[in-house]
């Protein structure tokens, strides 16, 4: 997608660690006019998809999730990082390693809001290594819910977590994909 | 908000330790056709200001901040309760203690994302006590923006944070607020 690669190139910044730093337009600031028209874009992508329910991850998948919600006419359920007495009876839960943060946490979904009927899409602002999706996927899994795919807005395609999904017959859909990147370039997958 | 007063009425469950468990369609699931409604009445409510920029706190502020940013077409900003390799930089940090997870915490917003010239309108989807309101405006005051006011799904009101926070000039538009609430009655405030 055009208009998010171009605000990658403009705004992204490359730190060590694999990190690419979007937090003027993706995770910290969030840009509400690009998040529409990714929204378009992924409604456009999965049409032909009857989707019941969108899911996603705490934090920073809740406003991309949203926003493409609208698209769709449908509502978003976010997995929880944590233990929270607003949580309570019974949870579908995946561990979940996070390089972010560099530790593993459980993720949880409550068995009322995910059920064998829904068709399901899976919306994160990244995806490197996979393991969040991973997680979510297992969630689905346990459910009996149809798995319609997942729509991202930045995978990083060097670290392998999206291929490895697709080689499992998996439906991810990156709108933008880094191939490569380093100190002053960021290059693309076509 | 008569529509959403209804679906707490519905669905809302009144438990132990005020509270009040709406997370069919506000803070596990996101029901996105009640967000826009709720960001359609902020719009009205706040139509005379020159609102820049959306601030609110993650995660379950995040959802509603989007929809609700669609309508005044400016940026959401949420300030974040962990530290991260995506944080760096100037930051502007306020302590907040959280009674649904028993911890203080520091919430951290990026200066590069506020600044004086913003005039910004605070969204979260729970005012009780007023912890978090207060560690946002507490920010704000930092960034020297104009704090336009807050705009909150859910007031408990009986928990007195947003009339303390009225009682010093601030604007605060809670759509529903609960005057009072036990088990199996809640009771707004006209």
């Amino acid at each position: 997608m055009q208009v998010l690669k171009d605000r990658i190139l403009t705004e992204g910044v490359v730190k060590g660690g694999n990190v690419l730093k979007v937090d003027s337009f993706l995770n910290h600031q969030m840009d509400i006019t690009l998040f529409d028209a990714m929204g378009e874009e992924l409604k456009r992508r999965f049409k032909d998809e009857k989707i019941t329910k969108i899911l996603t991850i705490e934090a920073s998948g809740i406003g991309i999730a949203c926003i493409v919600a609208r698209h769709f006419g449908v509502p978003v359920v976010f997995a929880k990082k944590s233990e929270s007495k607003n949580l309570d009876g019974d949870l579908y839960t995946s561990p979940v390693y996070s390089f972010t943060h560099q530790k593993e946490y459980m993720i949880r979904v409550s068995k009322k809001f995910i059920t064998e009927e829904d068709r399901v899409l899976v919306i994160d602002d990244f995806l490197a290594n996979g393991k969040a999706l991973i997680g979510l996927f297992d969630i689905l899994g346990q459910s009996g819910a149809t798995v319609v795919g997942a729509g991202i807005a930045i995978e990083k395609g060097f670290q392998g977590g999206g291929d490895a999904l697709r080689e499992q017959g998996l439906r991810i859909e990156s709108l933008a994909i880094v191939e490569e990147m380093g100190e002053g370039f960021i290059k693309f997958r076509d």
